[in-house]
């Protein structure tokens, strides 16, 4: 590892230094408008993972300030997010009551795991472990997730509990529940949600049409869960719902976030590990993807270690401040940027906000239905389903699609674990699959020139007793028995070839798998008086094969070209 | 999948049409020798699987005669092998006691279920499964494999009960029992031991020295073990040695092998599925690679996907014949090879020969101690031990050496199950976290030429508004983050670049992955006023990428060389 300048650790060390009045006043604004969208999202965010609310605020807090500090994105807002409080239920469902202190407890333990996990990641710059999720596998997981997150919030708008991780589940339960519906929740829930979606989908270009100012129709548009907030509580509040079967949100500690120790027991530790493992992966993907979009917009970079550092910070805060696991949210991140957040600081004002709202503004929630907080994360996530990648990916190649089709079935069947890691399973297995059957041509002289070509595509000029083979990817233990096969299949039976040349330029790496094939190869063609030789190999593959005794028991010669080895071995040319 | 002629599926229908005289003659020599061998080496491999000794030749009788039917090899013998003995002992020593109808029933499971996944594999042309095992890491398994056996017997020498399926547990358990050792079982397993090793070493060149034919001199050596087990069985009858404590074979059914059928029991079935394909395809790497070594010899070809169906018949007929899961050996069949098989009818003849010991030499070995077929089993075994593949892989590859080293100390540790697994996936990590970082070259004009060269190699034209990108390898999911990171990290923050072209005339593949990568790099450029090019672009991935909206969205051109767009793109030429 080499050395890093400490501020490519603390990149606040770097832009905290040309602070000015232009960037701070951007940057409140920006905190003002993110605040008011979060209060309510996180109240929400909580409740799908199980957790009382306000961890949903507190985990907004610490987390992002200390991301502030170590992150490289300047617009990224860190927080909980909506695939990651599912994965939090998913994976503290098992292991303890929803609403009790052993739930609450893990959620710390979960968080600690994933921000040691990244921090880690980070630190020894494993970043690379987020290439192993593809495009497609992260685009089907988020739709899955999209659907089991709305499906799970229906209950709450029908006011009938749901259980469960899974569609199958999920569905049982509601639809066993369906006889207790409260028709007053009902009529809370479901305006609450059409007007969310009016929001979202009809209340900019109104506003524009009334001639009111882009940024201000911005502003109220990101301000309409709060407006469904205020009424759907006053309601409550003056007509005593709660007394009529309307679950509310309840009592909610006035506090800033309490210092919390994480429960390190063994047996939790061990049962939380490999879910810690996948939020630390798809909250870092989700994060990075959203961080690298805005920052090419201003051509800011990020630097992926870093990010690992930051948000193994922000989930570490989350840990010891009564949060849970976070990550850098798609949503509250471009509204951040687009309200002109220039740096980090605009992330440590919005957890001032957040801090003022947690304690004075808690007590103002005690009446806010919980179908009000259902209706924004259903509004919320509904923009996450997208099933055009199925047919993206069946347009463009079917690998892609097998493995779109089969996380999103797989999460939406057995659970956001079982899915995602399919999922990653499947396209690796794909591809090992398709790089074990590399192309491999075989070839002759074009004539006239000293360029050779595929004999089944080109008129060329062969030689009946020499076989010349071009390799067109790196041989590694998954095709090195390809090769062999080919080989094999070619040469047994025609007693007139003398000579086998393997053209490699297009083979960067010649692993030891591989190394003993050729090995086998040529001792075998040897075996039969068959003599083996190689042709224009790359300088680096040289290096490493002068390291091995395939060059000094090839029964043939290296040839620096093609060309050189044609007019060696045959008489064709003198 | 393609019709085949019914002969690829019964290739007897292919070599039994000109079957004569000659070939009769030389394959029933051959099958003389190797049932001498096979009758001592059947009833010791059966000990170390646990079974009773009459599994071991019930398990070379019908399969041999399977294989012979469906196997495309000439030469293979199959049947019991002591890696495959040792997975079997370790997948049902869990599961039943060692002994019990419960565990002869379960290895006939295994044999199922292991012919099952093997005619399936044939028959989908799944063969590629196997080329998930790479060199090192079946090197390192089968030398691990090796020291596992041979250690598990050290207690059959010295008389004393030993457990486990690692070497902590084998040699724990050896420590524990050596104060019970039986002092007249050493006096027998020792020399023996030592007497097989002298017969494999010393035994061949002294009788060519003494003036015997190669041949007599082959067959003489090859009858050692059977020396050994005549000697020491007539010594434990002749002295009443079975009453002082040595352990012999003792009551052999009489009889040919039995019609059986496996259990079927589901909790049976789902414990076995994992040790099964472990089987499956661990004895079809080692079944193939000696069944192409000796093919070669001749120029005879190997059809692994058929390979896979004999060897399944083969597995499918052990299940049902008392047997446990076989596959082909290297031992038997260079001995058959080297004897003058000429067709499979050597190895249906062999099944003969081991039917008529069967049913009328299994009373002889009644007093045979189990000591003697000890010795035959770790002086075989220890062949297989061969360190130098770590020394091999130190100086080649260090990934290979750890992938090497990883799998032989966990198979040590934590059994064969774990450590072949552990192997196979370690492999896929490191090769998948090499392709995660791709050569790329930022390249520039060799003056006076119309060739591009690595800017940091050679001395070349370059335009300061011209980025040029040359890529060499496959784009897909485990890289095209890589990529991403690699063009921002140089474009941002250098406003001069205008243009940036990326030449792919050694990318192959571009899956779904690195084509939105490609997008987004197109699209966050753009935002910047940087245009994307592409040049040397492939047909077969030319045609893919006409299937995406790449190439309308792309914000610049796709170039047939790079030269053209250096010529189109910089003001240098003119």
């Amino acid at each position: 590892m080499t050395l890093r300048p400490l501020s490519r650790y603390i990149p606040v060390l770097d832009w905290g230094r040309s602070y000015n009045g232009n960037a701070l006043s951007n940057d409140l604004i920006a905190a003002v408008i993110v605040t008011i969208m979060l209060v309510p999202q996180s109240l929400a965010y909580a409740l799908l993972a199980g957790l009382p609310p306000e961890a949903g605020i507190y985990a907004s807090i610490v987390p992002i300030i200390l991301y502030a500090i170590f992150g490289t994105s300047r617009a990224l807002a860190v927080g909980p997010v909506a695939v990651v409080s599912l994965m939090t239920a998913a994976a503290i469902g098992n292991i303890a009551e929803a609403g009790t202190m052993g739930y609450a407890a893990a959620a710390l333990t979960l968080a600690f795991l994933s921000g040691a996990m990244l921090l880690t990641m980070g630190i020894l710059r494993l970043g690379f472990i987020a290439n192993f999720l593809s495009h497609p596998v992260i685009a089907g997981f988020i739709t899955a997730s999209g659907i089991l997150i709305a499906s799970s919030q229906i209950g709450h708008i029908l006011g009938v509990k749901t259980e469960g991780h899974t569609l199958p589940e999920i569905l049982g339960s509601l639809v066993h529940g369906l006889g207790s519906t409260n028709w007053i929740t009902v009529a809370i829930g479901v305006p609450a949600t059409a007007f969310l979606f009016w929001v979202r989908k009809g209340l900019k270009p109104l506003l524009r049409s009334k001639g009111v100012g882009p940024r201000l129709a911005d502003v109220l548009t990101k301000a309409g869960p709060v407006a469904a907030v205020v009424v759907t509580t006053l309601a409550v509040w003056a007509f005593g719902l709660a007394d009529k079967g309307v679950k509310i949100v309840g009592d909610v500690p006035q506090s800033l976030p309490p210092l919390t120790i994480p429960d390190f027991s063994p047996s939790l530790v061990m049962q939380l590990l490999v879910p810690a493992l996948l939020i630390s992966v798809i909250g870092f993907v989700e994060s990075i993807s959203v961080a690298q979009t805005l920052a090419a917009k201003k051509r800011q970079r990020i630097d992926p270690d870093q990010e690992l550092i930051g948000l193994g910070a922000a989930n570490l805060g989350a840990a010891f401040t009564g949060g849970y696991p976070v990550t850098g949210g798609f949503a509250r991140s471009v509204v951040n940027f687009d309200a002109g957040a220039e740096t980090p600081a605009a992330g440590a004002f919005t957890a001032i906000g957040l801090a003022i709202a947690a304690v004075a503004l808690t007590p103002l929630v005690f009446f806010l239905p919980k179908a009000t907080l259902a209706a924004t994360i259903i509004v919320a996530v509904l923009s996450l389903v997208d099933f055009s990648i199925l047919k993206r990916s069946w347009t463009y190649s079917k690998d892609d699609f097998i493995a779109v089709l089969a996380t999103i079935l797989l999460t939406l069947t057995l659970g956001v674990e079982t899915g995602v890691s399919a999922g990653v399973l499947l396209s690796l297995v794909l591809h090992i699959y398709k790089t074990t059957r590399p192309h491999i041509a075989e070839v002759g002289l074009v004539e006239g020139s000293e360029h050779f070509r595929n004999i089944l595509r080109h008129p060329v000029k062969t030689d009946p007793a020499l076989l010349s083979v071009r390799i067109d990817q790196s041989l590694y233990f998954a095709n090195a028995r390809f090769l062999e096969d080919f080989i094999y299949k070619r040469v047994m039976g025609h007693s007139e070839i003398k000579d086998v040349v393997l053209m490699f330029p297009a083979v960067n790496e010649v692993d030891l798998s591989a190394l003993e094939s050729l090995e086998a190869i040529n001792s075998r063609l040897k075996d039969v008086g068959i003599r083996l030789h190689l042709s224009e190999v790359k300088g680096p593959v040289m290096d490493r094969l002068k390291r091995s005794h395939l060059l000094q028991e090839l029964s043939g010669e290296v040839f620096l070209s093609q060309y050189d080895a044609w007019r060696r071995l045959t008489k064709a040319d003198g």
